[in-house]
């Protein structure tokens, strides 16, 4: 495990900018799976000032949604909206450079991954639950490929979306399990803030536990893991 | 993880000494560690012949031991004995090319290995109980690296060794832990025979467990597995 | 560069065909471009024989061939004929892994390339003129990607296929030049017999030089040269 | 060829300058080969500021000078003085970390490099010349290793040293030849400025020929080439 402390989330934003744009610009095919939310929002805005002052050919690297929880009657689900508007539309990326994860086509995923050619980068950031991906605890298991959780109004994840989206829930999640992800070439996790403190020390510095699923990302021969100085603040 | 299923052990010998092999005539520096015991026994012989066979330069190579099990009164244990007999001398491993771990320098080993350039290569075969390296269920963890397992007259293991050696075993094993192991570029996994077949089936169909300890080995992106018939008869 | 030197074809094509087997079996998309001709004969039959005794997910590796003489009034030209019956028929190969390179996609072959993935492997043989793929001396440069070489009646070449082949030459000859065989992942040149010990002599140890084309592939990063004694015999 | 032009000399400076932390801060041992001069000069003071923001374990990477221009009375050459200065010092880049290329050692450097572990990434500027690394044309050949070039004071590399240093210029320049460099697992190339655009055109675009020998770093399977938009300017 390579692990960088940054003084702060601007120098960590720079860093990931910067991995994932030599990423992109690789001369042959390049399979990514970039994570939405709040941890890389800065490095996608210095990505989208990059893509300003940087000529390359941007046509090689597809883009893969390494999860998605579906909306009713909406064509994409939280995480392809969110990547279309904090990546997608920003970048300008392609349609024909996006491979969509879906509830329909996820049974066949580590399929069409391998016969891809394999995932080369994974870009995550980790939950206060430990999470990453969608591999929550209590719902994920190490050896799961791509995986289904049916979600029903009565569990916290529906209600959580429900009330924090303006659209309402559909029936599942779809994820990346655990062996889905470690069978990428590359692992970058990014953590910011004193609140994902806690949980970095369990992720780095306690057992290896589907309970903490990013934990299991430290047995990845090569991941990289970039915390600001407050995420950092735990560790030993 | 790559699955190759063969006839028989001889076909399974052949294809892991040529492996070994195309290792071995690296043109930089490359750290292996090879696995003593009963699963790579053809291999080695045929490696043994190929080198009658083939001029390369073999002083690249590095060889490590990924366990010992300390005997009383000998300088080296029971893996690096082992190893010796099976392939050092046989193969004429020059002893600047060996690299030993034992009861003294294993708290530093996983910084070592890191200053030597990390692990490019380890072949193992998987015990019965699960086992790889020295991982024993109930006594490994996934998130070790090298670490020592003290053994007393009333452990089993203990009892094992002294049954089968002609020597008295010593207070310790010590051994490559998963987070070692892991951290390689490559693993191959090798098994043959009808009493494997269990064990296979739990380890690459079963839970990743600390139970079946070499279950994990599947979440390496680079792992091949080499199973005569027999071994792979009740994967699905 | 890795040099293996062999007592003999029989133990060079035991080799090859290990070294071919591993690449095929990957778990992800590989793209392989293999030789026809008479240096890889005893390997693919090898390779065959393997495949009655190795099971493995064969459907994840292409298989491209990396120059092609044109025939008149043929669907398919002099290489593509040659693999298909030493090679994709023996094997078994399915038409939807053979990527076809001929006179008409030639000029976009770089980039489809570039868009599968890149070359994982290149197999070669060398020519007693110090040829590898279709480069020719006098007729390529380091600095070629795939190109067409036209070919008129009048030519050696062409007397030359006229000759040896049932079929009316065509009009060209198209092939991966340097530049797209030096892109790729890994290179594996063999060569065996004393009348290919004056050109490995100079392919390897004298200049790198467009008169004698193979002598580029030593300034690739992972090139593995294997050679019986005989074809080594002028190696200082 | 991966191929980025950035819109100005800062930009360029500071991926650069994330491209060499990134290796730089790696978990196992790796062997970086840096360029002195003034292309880099910029992401060295980036990388300087850097290292005040984040925080890694700095001791496995290991730096080679890979040219030396020997001075007269001097412990040490042109390049080491450089590199001491630009980067050593400023970096706090410890003396065992250090790995010197002189006039006394050269001559068996690749069998150094080789037993190093291979070099995994040279950052390189090109000369007006069409020189990398101590590649004069003229002097060069493209199979050559490390070499020494013998300089006498009637040389115009002497009196050019003589000039621009306070010291007299010594009996020769060793440097790494195009094999040592291209058998690095990663290059990268920078070069800024409208005077450096003739040659970029020559070196990129034009013949792959000795008399430009940074033309034979296109033939690397793994070269990232970062440009200013004056460098680039006369690229088709």
């Amino acid at each position: 495990m390579k692990l960088l402390v940054t003084e702060n989330y601007e120098t960590l934003s720079q860093i990931t900018a910067d991995i994932v744009l030599m990423k992109w610009a690789e001369s042959r095919r390049v399979n990514l799976a970039l994570t939405a939310g709040s941890s890389p929002k800065r490095a996608y805005e210095i990505l989208a000032d990059r893509l300003k002052q940087v000529d390359f050919d941007q046509s090689l690297a597809h883009f893969y949604n390494f999860d998605e929880i579906t909306l009713k009657d909406q064509e994409y689900g939280l995480t392809m909206q969110a990547l279309t508007e904090e990546l997608f539309l920003p970048l300008g990326i392609e349609e024909e450079n996006i491979e969509v994860l879906d509830s329909k086509n996820y049974q066949a995923y580590d399929q069409k991954i391998a016969a891809d050619g394999g995932l080369d980068f994974v870009l995550m950031g980790i939950g206060s639950d430990g999470h990453f991906c969608g591999n929550l605890p209590e719902f994920t298991s190490f050896d799961y490929g791509v995986y289904r959780v049916p979600m029903a109004p009565e569990d916290e994840l529906y209600k959580m979306i429900d009330e924090s989206s303006p659209h309402t829930p559909g029936e599942e999640m779809v994820t990346f399990g655990p062996q889905t992800v470690l069978a990428a070439k590359e692992l970058v996790l990014i953590a910011n803030g004193e609140k994902k403190a806690g949980i970095i020390k369990q992720a780095l510095e306690g057992p290896i536990t589907e309970d903490v699923p990013a934990s299991v990302l430290r047995l990845h021969p090569n991941l990289t893991v970039i915390l600001d100085r407050a995420a950092a603040s735990q560790l030993s």
